[in-house]
């Protein structure tokens, strides 16, 4: 089991549901019951979910008695954001140069008037 | 086991050796005995790291006989920050209103000359 924070963040991120449940959040809060209604789930089989992002601090849930509603804490969201930063320089980089290349491609075609030269 | 693509990139971050190998390749091509240095990790363990990043599409390896180097395949992190955008607004909104809040607090102190006020 993963024991560091953005461990936890991703693990709970790892799930279809979960994340549609978060999605969901961002138009705010909400009951279980709401949360439940686009989902082919019995209410436990949500309240599971909930669970795992509650513990991941991905959601937080009201105090009132009956309807707690769940609540979107976008923070370590933010995490993971943050943490794919340092990434971005390599796939622009990717993306420029299969776009260069792509340039090429198309300038070359150009010259040859759409023939294809021999090996 | 998760089977959508999005879920397996998410379980495969979710191990911080996985991550910081991710974090190494940010720096060039490595062979699994660089990237097992740093690690007090065996070769084959760093290998089944290697073989979950491998699935999930995070890296690409070489098709040379021995030195098999590993590379960042960085679409699928691009993939990740794409998702976590749709919640940017929620983590500005929630950091603004902290602002807010903050000079709010600053400004009453100041009128106040620093002095608690009664309930």
């Amino acid at each position: 089991m993963p024991t560091d924070q953005l461990s936890t963040t991703f693990a709970a991120l790892a799930d279809p549901t979960r994340r549609a449940i978060l999605a969901r959040l961002v138009t705010g809060d909400c009951s279980v019951t709401e949360l439940a209604e686009p989902f082919a789930m019995s209410l436990p089989a949500v309240s599971k979910h909930l669970r795992v992002l509650e513990r991941a601090g991905l959601i937080a849930r009201g105090r009132e008695a009956q309807w707690r509603p769940c609540r979107l804490e976008a923070a370590r969201l933010k995490e993971v954001a943050d943490w794919t930063e340092r990434f971005r320089a390599i796939w622009e980089q990717r993306f420029d140069r299969l776009e260069t290349y792509l340039q090429q491609l198309t300038a070359k075609e150009k010259r040859h008037g759409g023939k294809k030269r021999g090996q």
